[in-house]
């Protein structure tokens, strides 16, 4: 286990789960993914999210991959595991085994079937805290849970110690805006954007980092982003943040459904050769058609993006 | 287990489950609810599904369920068990445990994290039948799941001989409308509604029964409103139907939020005599004040619900 | 002015607005439609509705269209105008234009921009009420106007002589049923549905009728099926109501957006020579690809229709 | 008339339309609240808009309000007015209007009872503009209008040389992002945005400007933010991002409702004198208690906007 940071900044890409059957771990893939994005520069990483398609995954999976991540990482960066699911009781057992193989804090969504009340979710909470052996982040991720973290329960979370940060997947910056001035008092606590579109405004305005989906492809190009955007440097934070729209509208727009964001990433990762592009249930890897269209769109941004890190590197 | 009848019609409530604690059943508890139900006529019992918190539970606990209630049941009705879950292989584990212990169907909502597109789901179906050791009860609930069966899946689902009927909780009648006239095709479909505020018309127009929260409560009710229904007795119909309208509004008001109508039920079991209202997460029991409603409101329902039902008998 | 009933039953079809131009009535086609919509026995007329695109004509337009279709219908049945606004004042411009050309009713959605509370609703009604000219029906259409009658205010709308009932297009039988226990006590409150394919069920279990859009084209088919469901004959009801499912899905699915029901309700009349199918805007007619769909779909109902009607009359 | 800068920057704000009745402006009101948003430098004023209660005003008063603003501001700002309508032949009466009272441009949103497709939507506008005899904004607002304008039909409007902007009120910056990325090629074109809280990262990022509540209130407070983002001075930025924070926080969460932002901003101006809180149907103007806690607001957030703007003067 590394040291946490406190509070945890800079990229921490949400990372896809390499698969090479329905409940078979793609072990190569894995390890090339890992090191795709340590060598990019990222700050820590995430598994077992929504583009980690965390929940899609068997329970027994999701332990072999928190187990195989922790050896494989080893300490160089942080490691964040998602444990949410709508039993308590599987996500106590996941966060458990999170902290027996070594990670560094756990991430959790409201429970996704039931629509529990804030108070209710306040008070689950309440009762999940004192079982939990790691620190924890929130993750607000409305859209696919139906209820959000509403800032009453986020400002009764600053007080919590094992609380140490949120996730904001909302897409709405005036949440995470009225979120940051909100936490802003806590030192120590780390507010992380999810949709990488916002990664420059939220860390411009006083954010800490992102979970961006496309980091898992060019970590670079967002640890680099998020660097300019940390030191005020404008013209560059509108160049880098250009690409990074080129990135989202060539790379996330092949597929009909809203399920075209995760199969777009781990189609463009199989182009690359890093890992298999087999999805978890009920998600199906692209078909040929789009997997051309893929390829055609990485075709167009590596240059954009290459030109853009080589100019800061010059 | 009990043969299957084709359709599958009448009454099948679906279970609450009795929990002494987060991860531990109420054993005498589950005895008393099931013999309650079976003592008022019940065809059938659904275990597992939402008034059952079944994605709330631990699997371990899931299967301790399946296996008790199968013993305790010994075939006099059919069993249905709920394997929805978010990931494809924790559901086929569900489906053998309930093969394995004798059920008699599982029963299956579209998965509920990922927004999946309905040739997705489609697929996702086309994949999961061949692995299900039991015959399939869809489960429409777009509130839960945000992801409906649309019209065209269903179209397709007649077509698979594995695949038997349709829970509709989607609280719309002209889909439940336009289900039956689309599936009137294949013999031995089964249609059941979900709301039983919806019954009475549900099965008048030509559906085969419901799956009613509160024939947990009032198990003998909802017989006789479907019965009636069936015979096309229309001012039997109109009296318990009203008086079935009465139970909800007395006994899902109480709570501020959606979880009124399970912690409602629960409550009244427990206040009845027949089990623990301990509930899983993220929910939690009723304080004292809105006991002491539930109790009321069983003071004005009860003599409401013998009287309609005495008049039967007369 | 013929004497409203108290309360008003029966079929009401919401009447389409015939147009030749963006501001200007087809004459004899608003003609013709009356006539048959009258000739197949229609308890009532509900004109500046949904289907009568109502909010996009202009408001010169919508008074021509009063007195028009006053003089034309003549007091032999009781007619209903819609003046729903945005603008309080405009509603109220528009009552009076309709009590000044001899109307019997008015009916209101909430205004539909601004998503009042249901506190700001009522005390809206408050005001209202006592400028209107003519009796109230509230009209409940949420997938439209956003907000919702919800049920204290039609409980508090009980007690207001002015409001003597309630439309509702809510889709939700749910809130249908739980309207009419809630209205039952006051008589002369008349609880009609919206959608065509509920108005079985609404009537049997007691609700005074329906607005259906398709009884713009058949008429009787709607009459007869609300008598069959008034005097309790269920093998009518199923029989005729199959029918009416047919019709709504044969007319109602040829277009691609919610603008298809009206669209494909004149179209029909267009096709059947009763008037033309200028649609306001943001609407328009169908191209001749949709118009043959439609032509097609008139052929296979019709003998549907007529054989169902043929049985009644035999 | 005066000129329309090309492309429209800065901030612009919604002005309120303050009215003394129902039907009857306070005049002497809305010449304070226009010379206290030009005194505060702002660069254009659109009026007729959501926080105008646009659509909630009589035709009469909105002709009304369109002549007394259009001699009240004599040329000084461009003057812009809102038409949205749900009839069409009433929005071009609108901007008829405002062209002869010497109008610079009009401001449209989606006609929002009717549910309209995106190609209805693009037709709609297509018969549009050759009736308006000025300049066009689109005005994106899917909270209130149910219907966006999707990024394919704002391509399309790139193409339409009267079709000058977009104001968009959605909510989302990714969408904002992404209409930003894809209306850079037209020059001319201006990009605001509607939420105050999102006016730092609009223009920082490259929008053109805002259309802030709160500029009703603090306009200079609002022109020196987007002075210091169009500048790139991120300290600055930064300080007064945070007190515009504050001032929604203060001045938004006083009502139950979503009416609490408009009725809090009208509020807000008569507690400072400018002009009657009388609101337009269905809202209602605060009572005591509610305006107690407006005027503590603003004794709270006076002094920081004094003190951020002195400053910034300093």
């Amino acid at each position: 286990m590394s040291p946490l940071p406190i509070p945890l900044r800079g990229i921490i890409p949400p990372l896809v789960t390499p698969l090479k059957d329905r409940d078979a771990l793609d072990v190569p893939g894995l390890e090339r993914v890992i090191r795709h994005a340590l060598a990019g520069g990222v700050h820590g990483l995430f598994l077992l999210g929504t583009t980690g398609e965390g929940p899609s995954l068997s329970h027994r999976l999701r332990r072999e991959l928190i187990e195989r991540s922790c050896k494989l990482v080893n300490g160089r960066v942080p490691l964040l595991f998602g444990i949410t699911d709508t039993s308590f009781v599987e996500s106590v057992n996941l966060a458990r085994a999170a902290a027996e193989a070594g990670a560094d804090a756990v991430v959790l969504s409201p429970p996704y079937y039931m629509p529990e009340g804030q108070p209710e979710l306040r008070e689950y909470l309440e009762h999940l805290l004192p079982e939990l052996p790691l620190p924890l982040f929130l993750y607000n991720m409305p859209p696919l849970t139906k209820v959000p973290f509403e800032l009453d329960v986020v400002r009764w979370a600053l007080d919590q110690p094992r609380i140490v940060g949120m996730k904001d997947s909302s897409g709405s910056m005036v949440y995470f805006n009225r979120a940051r001035e909100a936490t802003r008092a806590r030192a120590g606590w780390s507010l992380l954007i999810g949709p990488e579109e916002l990664l420059a405004e939220a860390v411009l305005l006083g954010g800490h980092g992102g979970v961006c989906a496309s980091a898992n492809i060019f970590p670079r190009l967002y640890v680099e982003l998020y660097a300019a955007a940390q030191r005020g440097d404008l013209p560059r934070v509108r160049a880098l943040h250009t690409v990074t729209m080129r990135v989202a509208e060539e790379v996330y727009r092949v597929g009909q459904h809203p399920s075209a964001v995760i199969k777009g990433v781990k189609c463009a990762l199989s182009c690359l050769g890093l890992c298999d592009d087999f999805m978890a249930e009920p998600f199906h890897r692209f078909g040929e058609p789009e997997r051309r269209r893929i390829q055609a769109a990485l075709k167009v941004v590596q240059p954009c993006v290459a030109t853009a890190l080589g100019a800061a590197a010059g």
